[in-house]
């Protein structure tokens, strides 16, 4: 954390081990695996063999799931399946998934069959759904069991202690009928009944619900554990919380990327190649540009006003840029507003109101800057066809910003898609017609 | 969440109460304060009395601050102050911070003297600092007690769940050693000292360190609670992951809403009024349309080209949209691993260079495509000022969105702010410079 230090990777290039030893000890495993990654990936091994055993796999599990496949690549095969056995099955899940599939058929083959059987049972289960982030390792405790007996149960249990903060509790058919709060059992008498201990509020998702959906629900109810069940509501396993803020991190980062007009992409911005980059943005550009291609056509149906007044090309880029900035705003707040579950489909008429009058409102502002000056520069014609388009755009632009995510998520597609670039180049077509629309009745072209 | 039932607004609507009863018993928390904020004001206070008493304070827990405050507006005096009374200290402060001044203070002076020190506290840190996010209840136990003396100390506190999930550690100056895990406590052996049961890595924040930094900490350590401290490391409070959980999805919130240039909005998409939402679009939009009015200037500049061959002015819409696509997509994907922390500073270098070959490449594929096409409608000449135009505005925009956000940070300005429409409209200036140059050669103007 500190500044005066040298850097790692400073350490490594020059081969000083007792220094990176030093370092090491010095570090926390968060910092420690932030710079491992900037190493060289061979140099990451050297380093990672420098830790004690226990340090090792808390730093092991701090990297991304891409970084940990390159590790154990750079390792030998003993501290491999080492690491390999003590992580978490969700973990475990998620890494195999990175793996080319032979790699990760030697790795299961190798792990002592109660993992194996927990890791096959995650990887049963479709991507993204809860039932994959899930821990298939919980204590589950009985309704009519005393708070002594769930306690005692907890003790022979053993398990890592996110797994116990929250108990399951079940019927005689294994089926969910509540949760109860560790701290709970602890502070209850000896002899109180579990089933009198149950959170007031049972919350729980199936196997292949939606992991994001599942996460959602546990920021909104502020749930430390959240019981996953089959279709019979017999208890599988639980989403624990550090898995939901993962699952949330990257749900963010794909809505990002999406608004931004980029694929999603697989690997951390640094481990992904020129091709893998290019390849994420090259669909979305292909199709914008399409899409763009249209305001040629719009250009040649006013040839004739833009040969007569060529002057008119000079606002062209403003005017558009302004558009699609006015219809980017109102995508970006109807996106957000919706990812976040403050509106939904049936709000639209109250969006579309909304939204009409917030453009209207930024148009008549910007018209009215717009009208002198253009006037004093240009003429008061020219100076009218500016601020009045400035008025439509902006009006136009924040209606179709607020309506498209919302028609979009209706018909079944992301509505991330719909923004920023999406929007700007939708409304550019749409904003020159407008323009040169204006353009002909004002000066009578 | 079944699809046949009425909707309460329906119910509420044919003032049918028997049936909002009925409709409330069979909704949990969540769902009903989903649905409240979608009744008029007045409805929501009428609709709220008909919860029983420990579902109310669940429900109310569920609002926004602003739709707490609102909804505190429309009761009457008695339920407010019971309802006041039973939140957290943390969630108290951050209503308070909505409320007009006086009647925060009405509100204040009508708690009991225990809830309101500990409220007055949290209101002392700066806003968006851990101390303000804070829970300033938590049970700390000693190094050298036993997990039984320890045990015993939670028993007796009686604290709310969430609080006790994890202990912190401290010495006899309150000074932070560690933390211990409840379910470390409750399955060690009775007579073990806590000071072997704290957890190998220890994480702190300060009260006036930024609440983001506390939230990614927790994230990226996967820790359900985190001690906070003062400046002479004695410890005042605990940071829970469900706070934590939260300010995340605000910090997101502002990003994404920065990234669309728009002003974070203080409330919900619903609840701001047409001006506020006005006021948070404006100064972006005005800045935006500043920076673009220099396209007016390059555009003059190159005024005898464009009043020689007018049909130039049919590919600037297209040109300058792909430059702003290209340039948002590598400041988003930039941004967003800045945001997660996979890049810094001092990666620009590998960053800039990774770029330029990105930009370069789609460059050469939409210039590819396009030389054929615009060769065959308006002749080769054209052809090649459109491909290379292409070529070069993709790899100079990919270039300036992969610096500028991390300029921005270098220099202290929220790397969000230079996201798609700033880039944009930085690069259509640049890029018409670059058409209007590149025309002139090939064309010989």
């Amino acid at each position: 954390m500190t500044q005066e230090t040298l850097e790692l990777t400073e350490l490594v290039a020059a081969r000083d081990y007792d220094a990176v030893g030093d370092w090491l000890a010095e570090h926390g495993a968060l910092d420690i695996a932030d710079e491992l990654i900037r190493l060289e990936p061979s140099d990451r091994a050297v380093v990672f063999r420098l830790l004690a055993k226990n340090r090792a796999l808390a730093v092991f599990e701090a990297l991304d799931p891409i970084h940990q496949q390159q590790l154990l690549d750079a390792l030998a095969d003993d501290s491999v399946h080492e690491l390999f056995l003590h992580l978490d099955a969700d973990d475990r899940a998620r890494l195999l998934d990175e793996m080319p599939a032979k790699v990760a058929k030697r790795l299961l083959a190798n792990l002592p069959d109660y993992a194996r059987t927990n890791t096959n049972l995650l990887l049963g289960y479709p991507e993204e759904s809860a039932g994959r982030s899930m821990s298939p390792r919980y204590v589950s405790v009985r309704a009519a069991q005393t708070a002594a007996d769930a306690l005692s149960k907890v003790r022979r249990a053993g398990l890592r202690t996110r797994e116990v903060h929250v108990l399951p509790v079940t019927d005689d058919q294994r089926k969910l009928v509540g949760v109860v709060d560790l701290p709970d059992l602890v502070t209850a008498e000896v002899g109180t009944p579990v089933g009198e201990l149950i959170r007031p509020e049972t919350y729980s998702v199936r196997v292949d619900d939606d992991q994001e959906m599942a996460a959602r629900l546990m920021q909104e109810a502020d749930l430390v554990a959240l019981p996953v069940v089959d279709t019979e509501d017999r208890l599988v396993g639980v989403l624990t919380v550090d898995d939901a803020m993962e699952i949330l991190e990257a749900e963010e980062t794909e809505d990002i990327h999406r608004a931004g007009g980029v694929e999603p992409l697989d690997v951390p911005y640094m481990d992904a190649g020129v091709f893998h980059h290019a390849r994420k943005r090259a669909l979305w550009l292909l199709v914008l540009i399409i899409a763009a291609a249209s305001t040629i056509t719009v250009m040649e149906a006013f040839e004739e006003s833009l040969e007569a007044v060529y002057i008119l090309a000079f606002f062209i880029p403003l005017l558009v840029d302004t558009g699609g900035n006015s219809g980017s705003q109102a995508s970006t707040v109807v996106i957000r507003a919706m990812a976040v579950g403050e509106v939904r489909f049936s709000d639209l008429p109250r969006i579309l109101h909304r939204e009409l009058r917030v453009g209207l409102l930024l148009g008549l502002m910007l018209g009215g800057i717009g009208f002198p000056i253009v006037s004093l520069l240009y003429g008061a014609d020219f100076g009218m066809v500016v601020a009045f388009t400035l008025l439509a755009i902006c009006t136009w632009a924040s209606f179709a910003g607020g309506m498209l995510p919302l028609v979009a998520r209706r018909v079944g597609v992301d509505p991330a898609v719909v923004s920023a670039p999406v929007i700007t180049t939708l409304v550019d077509a749409t904003g020159l017609i407008i323009y040169f629309t204006i353009a002909g009745l004002v000066l009578g072209l």
